[in-house]
């Protein structure tokens, strides 16, 4: 077993703090990452804090992991030391399924191993995330880094990146579309730069006309007070795509007033309650809402590629681990922009 | 102006009773329509109560309209005196927005004249619908009806046919697709027909179990119970698409996790009060929620050929105009299998 420093949450309440973990031995088809850096995501809070149920503690958090690899299974093919790598929400599933033969794996039928707090294909071995200073993963759910991206802004790129470059793509959202960013987060951010750099017409959508400027600076093209009457009735109708980033309970009836015929909102935010949804506000204009989740294998390298020819990365703050505690407050009080990414050399600090 | 009979609603409460009209002069492009059958659709009834709010008394509702061509104007290219004619859900539209160019006259952007209880496009002419003896029409938005066709079995296509026709078109609904259907009602046992005519798996999901032998005499393959947690059990991620046509509030949440990997649940009811929808039912499995209303004329026309084709027709109570407000009573208990259809000739009786 190869030793591991990391931090974890012990439970609910108490703030994450050091713990030592042994990662599995290189297996034939693995991989061994020196993790640099990690990002932050709402969804390892959620987690943490036992939000959405059926936290295994300790739980080290941790699924936009950028690193090199140090070391290969005697069958690995895409990887040799020394390569930059990067690993995403998942380590592995069943590859046999329907989804996982399109390459779908995010929504494999039988089991998605998540990153963290998961358990591995065998159902008993837990999973640990990329808030540690290494990990092993199977080559095939292993990601290549292109050389030419920063590191540490590259990170938020496997979670937030690929969550909002999927449906774009599933979606072909690109020229001659006008599209609405509703929420400035992580993901907010990472879909206004690819919606544009896809070719869309983008607005922001948002309840502070604070934003404006910081909208404009990350390529939205329009920007678009939701609390102003005189502006709602001028959007009306008015996008062929929303993709609502938004994890807080609100209202999906008064953005989808604003797709024109046939238009789609995305929903990637998934807010714990149900919100009130009226027929009245999809048949008289067949509109859609259609669910979509990170992205598959693939994808992701297909995104990566995408962001190193467009130089699109994520707009970070970079932390010592050591400020996690701190990091998850701010991120509560959305007090970032955009990503928190952790320096995992802190780690020995 | 032409005089006619008619049956209207004079205030929210009050029956039904004999109301006389003008209709008027037939136009160059006009047709004269001898209105023999008028079937009965909830949204009559909705409007007679002013349940959506608006509503323009006196109003004489009925949209699911077959007759006679008895005259046509000097342009009339389509028609000829004593051809069988349908009607539908509107009358006239914009003509040139993207809507109506595409063939999507339903979704005008500008005004879809209602066939009832709405403006012409003059903004000022109320509209009169088919509980009438005739009713003059433009030849662009008048239906040829196969001569094939049951008269009176054939009126509810005009809107229950049409309103499940159109999305199994969409969506492109057949062979290999799993297709559950809610509500067996006016559209229900339409979307039954019509998606089993198209070679789609069909199950009927309903909440009585006295309904199994009606809903496989219609032509479902399957029918499941969905208080039986059983049954529910095993419909998870079974269905491509599902056709809601209930518009009383319910559950959407209960459906959406019965749908496979990118299914899809139409919504063609429209409750009158928003039901919570959860985005934990549609992400993680990339699920969508779209609507549907009626379709446009080109494809009714194809949905009458369709039909004549299949031998597919609504099934049907006849009843006498008189008998309209008792109709109005079974019908908001579902005391019907499944469409009162007006036998118009009874208005001279």
């Amino acid at each position: 077993m190869i030793a591991t420093k990391a931090y974890a949450a012990f439970d609910e309440e108490t703030p994450l703090a050091p713990f030592n973990l042994d990662r599995r031995e290189v297996g034939e088809h693995d991989v061994q990452i020196e993790i640099n850096y990690c990002g932050v995501c709402h969804s390892d809070l959620h987690q943490v804090k036992n939000e959405w149920g059926g936290t295994m503690y300790p739980i080290v958090p941790g699924h936009e992991i950028v690193g090199k690899v140090t070391k290969v299974g005697s069958k690995v093919t895409k990887f040799k030391e020394g390569d930059l790598a990067g690993v995403g929400c998942f380590v592995d599933s069943c590859r046999t399924c329907p989804s996982c033969q399109e390459g779908l794996e995010q929504y494999c039928e039988v089991h998605n191993v998540g990153t963290y707090n998961s358990y591995e294909l065998d159902k008993k071995t837990i999973t640990y995330g990329g808030y540690s200073s290494q990990i092993v993963v199977d080559e095939n759910y292993t990601l290549k880094v292109p050389a030419n991206l920063d590191l540490a802004r590259t990170a938020p790129l496997l979670c937030a990146g690929i969550t909002t470059y999927s449906p774009i793509m599933q979606w072909k959202i690109g020229e001659g579309h006008r599209v609405g960013i509703v929420g400035l987060g992580g993901l907010g951010h990472m879909a206004v730069k690819i919606a544009a750099a896809k070719g869309a017409n983008v607005t922001v959508l948002s309840t502070s006309p604070g934003k404006e400027q910081d909208a404009k600076e990350l390529g939205a093209h329009n920007f678009a007070v939701t609390r102003d009457p005189e502006q709602l009735k001028s959007l009306r109708n008015s996008f062929d795509f929303i993709i609502d980033t938004v994890s807080a309970p609100h209202d999906y009836n008064l953005y989808l007033s604003m797709l024109k015929c046939d238009g789609t909102m995305i929903l990637l935010g998934a807010p714990s309650e149900p919100s009130p949804m009226a027929g009245f506000s999809l048949i008289p204009k067949r509109r859609r809402i259609a669910g979509s989740m990170i992205g598959g294998i693939q994808e992701t390298q297909e995104m990566l590629d995408f962001c190193a020819e467009h130089n699109i990365m994520s707009d970070i703050e970079l932390i010592s681990i050591k400020e996690i505690n701190t990091a998850y407050d701010r991120m509560l009080q959305s007090d970032v922009k955009y990503r928190f990414v952790i320096d995992m050399a802190t780690l020995n600090d």
